[in-house]
């Protein structure tokens, strides 16, 4: 079971659990959640994305040193849908993560895949909450990829960062649309590896072409991470988006939207399993079906029949 | 207007403008739908899946000219979810389907992707009703790719062919799992340009190794559409495949499965329409949200109150 109390107080091994319990599905997540609520909302989250072999993971663990300096309470959640085992962290991220291991201020989690990738998402979601809960006051959600359950987790965001690298076949044009939009803030990191001038003019180019909400247009920071250059710049910078989301109103609109999207996929999923439950206990259901098979009744009347059924519980 | 007695009559325009308004999502789809129902169940659906280059529209075309042959009234409906247009054949199907063009014995259609996804899969099984209703005896339903909406509507068909073809780099072991598994019959295409010994071994190997549903073990027919070679042996087995499904009940309890399967669709449909009218309409919706925000309530209890909501309309 879960000690709530010792989880708020900083206890690391009650957030593990905690984590697990939602990655699991446990029956007692909601309940667990929320209990944890109201104890939310003091974290800046910051989403990381990028192609593969950008060096998301070495600027993770570079803004976690700047962080760190800072005195802050350092949560990390590497999603990685490709893998089918979580719930502990990778071998990879293991050894890279062996510097900040030690220190009892950084809490690592990697989130791979149970069950269906909207689950992922949505269980990335709820694990931030614990670490807020927890008492983190920011988490970095690193992904591997950038599929559909990547990009709703930099959705939830505050602030994206959308890692490019000069030289590797990263060419602006090429990549997805969701993804550039998306971003608050370009590093092209590995800055050092070629020509950057024409990966900066590329998006800059696509930025004179798009419009940006709230009036925030995206900067560029270059960094070289094996180098620790542009660190404290990039760091400068998330710190003035967040200034800047608190002082335009955006942080307030982008937590309203989070709320109702959060809300909404929470109803759906309830209707879902009352739909499950409600079909399957249904005797009728055979009937029915026998009666369509039959050609005495039609599939879009049945759905009709149960639809009136179902919504008169 | 849809006039549904010439449409039961055979009238190839009202066909056609019954598949535009399930494309459409015309408000009116259901009700025709509803109306043709009584009028189908005469149909076999033959799907046609495989990788890409395997031949699967000579394949189609030469099936036809056996189904033909047999004065069988035929249905031709090709799915293409990357085509963003749809309601017309593509340029390609209309030079190659010429022969049958001015066949009144063959109707053609192609169904590209108007919406999402899972919408193609649902507007495929319903053209296959309006076509079944016209007086079809045979649809071959054709797939340019192997993607979820695919795999969906191949397990709507009666007889699932799957084309491979030697030498072009089809080996079975990297087709996806999902689409041997969906074959009732293995169609070796352009079986005279490559070695088709060791495509048959590692087919029959695999069949070694799977449960056959029913008892049906999928044989695999060598073809050369080119050259009408294997055609005759391909149309019996169909044939065959047909009648052991009628003996064996397979035919029925597929029927039954299906039926369940599209009574759950729709009814999940209707019941995410009535979500977001009422979510919508809801002015509810946005106090919650604000409680939300100032941490009075959780999203979890917010989800609750409003599942209530809806489940008392």
């Amino acid at each position: 079971m879960i000690d709530i109390d010792k989880l708020l107080a900083g206890d690391r091994r009650m957030a593990a659990r905690a984590i697990s319990m939602i990655e699991d599905e446990d029956e007692d997540r909601q309940k667990l959640l929320s209990e944890l609520f109201p104890h939310t909302g003091n974290v800046l989250t910051i989403g990381i994305t990028g192609s593969p072999g950008a060096g998301k993971s070495s600027l993770t663990d570079a803004l976690t040193r700047q962080a760190r300096q800072q005195d802050l309470k350092v949560g990390i959640i590497a999603v990685d849908p490709t893998s089918p085992i979580s719930g502990g962290a990778l071998l990879g991220d293991r050894i890279r993560m062996q510097e900040h291991a030690l220190d009892r201020g950084v809490f690592i989690r990697s989130m791979g895949t149970r069950g269906c990738l909207g689950g992922l998402a949505r269980a990335t979601k709820d694990a931030v909450k614990v670490l807020d809960a927890f008492g983190c006051n920011i988490i970095f959600i690193e992904t591997v990829g950038v599929g559909q359950s990547e990009l709703d987790i930099m959705h939830y965001a505050d602030t994206t960062l959308v890692v490019l690298t000069p030289g590797a076949g990263d060419h602006v044009q090429t990549i997805k649309a969701g993804i550039m939009e998306i971003a608050n803030i370009f590093v092209i990191n590995k800055a050092d590896l070629g020509n950057t001038g024409k990966m900066i003019t590329d998006i800059e180019q696509m930025l004179d072409m798009s419009s940006h909400h709230n009036g925030w247009r995206p900067p560029i920071i270059k960094t070289v991470t094996t180098e620790e250059k542009g660190l404290p710049e990039l760091w400068n910078m998330i710190l003035t988006h967040k200034e800047y989301n608190e002082t335009s109103g955006a942080q307030k609109e982008n937590e309203r939207k989070r709320v109702q999207q959060e809300v909404q996929e929470l109803l759906e999923e309830k209707i879902q399993n009352q739909l499950k439950l409600k079909l399957s206990s249904n005797g009728n259901m055979w009937k029915l079906v026998e009666s369509i098979v039959e050609r005495n009744m039609d599939p879009y009347a049945a759905a009709n029949k149960l639809l009136k059924e179902f919504l008169s519980i």
